[in-house]
């Protein structure tokens, strides 16, 4: 009796890797039937090349489970959590084009406009952008209106100048300068990559009408595991191979652009890593057992391989 | 007294030109307020560049008659009459690109592109369309919260590749083939131009809580100007000069595309554009002098030189 007691009240250890892949395949379903084929088909048929890529599909998985932790429905979150990856895709695709980083694969994929032509691959990420406003808006059921519109808030603000859109500018003024400061950098990262996280848990945390509180803790886990894993990008763009990363590997260093690594060293940038991401998880202490979740995220965020 | 009584009662003919310059006046004072510049300052200067560029703010102007039409206000109607302003100027921006239309001046100014670069140029046409939608979501006052949502829906919709997207993708595939069906014409038109056209008045109206039927009637009116507005910028394209257009003129025709003019004649096309205008301002005919602005609107399309 006492062992079997014991065997009930030991938290079983969360499987992580289980997690994702569960809620991936709901996020890939959810996507796949987010777009259909109308006319003029070619439009369609490139946004659904890029937006159905494959990838971790993070921002949408941190946008349910921050959704579910604070007392909403994976339901309530699941057109958020497409926009999500609707918006990040489209930053992907416009970042790709040759005016800008001039990548030709993502994702293991020639990337859109190697498929699709300049023209088409900039219409895309617009489809998609315009889309994912168009989604939230249209497909969120049992939120409050007031929230939809701060979700809507919230997305504008990521996507813009004052987000991702700036940090791409930012980035691309900061090119063959890889003597910029660690502020430039984290400028850089905070916009680019930190602020679609960070919107991705807040909002998750809006649609389920969470407290002021509870939406600062989040922001706060997000911003931290936002620049660990911009951290562990750049670390990967060194020590990964292509393969690895689907992408080109060593881009960073050929382009001359400043990364942690290239500030700190190796070696310190894995600390720092390990050190946002304790601090993420101390931001989830009162939440106990539930945030199972984004912990096992916070930890896989440094300890991931591609 | 019989005169003075007359004076009182004869309707005063409405000074269209006068009433386009007063609001025209009051969108821009909104738009120079709606951004302003922050870090990094190049890619809001190259927002306020293209948006501060003049024109002629009829799709701004439009959402503000169509709201006070229905019993709205102007400030109600004002962030809204911006992002549809920040739509329009990002998808000038875009289509001007060297790989869609490759156009070197806008309103009598070179290119987004040409000033900033193809990458800014990009981003610069993100960053606004992203601000359209934070501006409606954060700036919209005294309107309920579920036509904000509408709105939200209303905007996306007309973006994306169901509206300019879309019209833009098949107009890029239709250059070069001057013999397409008047239904393809009609399709690149009802969403490059109509779409956008559009969604200016039926925001207008959705802000001011109007009814489905009135929603209707204005959307026709829309519809029908939309189209008429096209013919005569095809007409335009080939009778007026560079000047006048502050762009450059018979591109149309340089770039073998199929205009109204080339598949119905420059006299039938007039007569059309009539007709669609005559047809737009009978579906105003509930509203009796309220409706004046829009009636005026509708003339001038069909008058304009430019």
């Amino acid at each position: 009796m006492v062992q079997a007691d014991k065997k009930l009240t030991e938290p079983k250890k969360f499987d992580l890797n289980n997690y994702l892949k569960q809620k991936k395949v709901l996020v890939e379903q959810a996507l796949d039937s987010s777009i259909a084929i109308a006319r003029p088909e070619k439009i369609y048929e490139a946004m659904r090349y890029s937006l159905l890529a494959g990838g971790k599909r993070l921002r949408p998985i941190l946008c349910l489970a921050t959704c579910e932790l604070t007392g909403g429905t994976i339901e309530m979150a699941m057109p958020t959590a497409c926009a999500l990856e609707m918006i990040h895709t489209m930053s992907l695709i416009h970042d790709d084009l040759p005016s800008m980083d001039n990548d030709d694969f993502r994702r293991g994929k020639p990337t859109n406009h190697k498929v699709y032509g300049d023209d088409i691959a900039i219409l895309a990420g617009d489809g998609l952008l315009a889309y994912a406003f168009e989604y939230v808006a249209t497909q969120t059921q049992n939120v409050k209106a007031e929230n939809i519109i701060k979700v809507v808030a919230c997305l504008g603000h990521t996507v813009g100048a004052a987000g991702l859109v700036g940090g791409q500018v930012l980035d691309l003024e900061s090119e063959g300068k890889p003597d910029i400061t660690a502020e430039t950098l984290s400028f850089i990262h905070t916009h680019k990559t930190g602020a679609l996280l960070n919107a991705s848990v807040v909002s998750g945390a809006i649609l389920a009408d969470a407290q002021k509180a509870d939406i600062n803790r989040l922001s706060n886990y997000a911003q931290n595991i936002g620049l660990a894993f911009q951290i562990i990008d750049d670390i990967l763009d060194i020590t990964a191979t292509d393969e690895q990363l689907g992408k080109t590997a060593g881009k960073d260093l050929e382009a001359q652009k400043a990364t942690y690594p290239s500030l700190w060293g190796l070696e310190k940038s894995r600390f720092k890593a390990q050190e946002l991401v304790d601090s993420a998880i101390a931001e989830l202490s009162t939440y106990g057992a539930k945030a199972e979740p984004l912990r096992a995220v916070a930890k896989y965020i440094v300890t991931r391989d591609r």
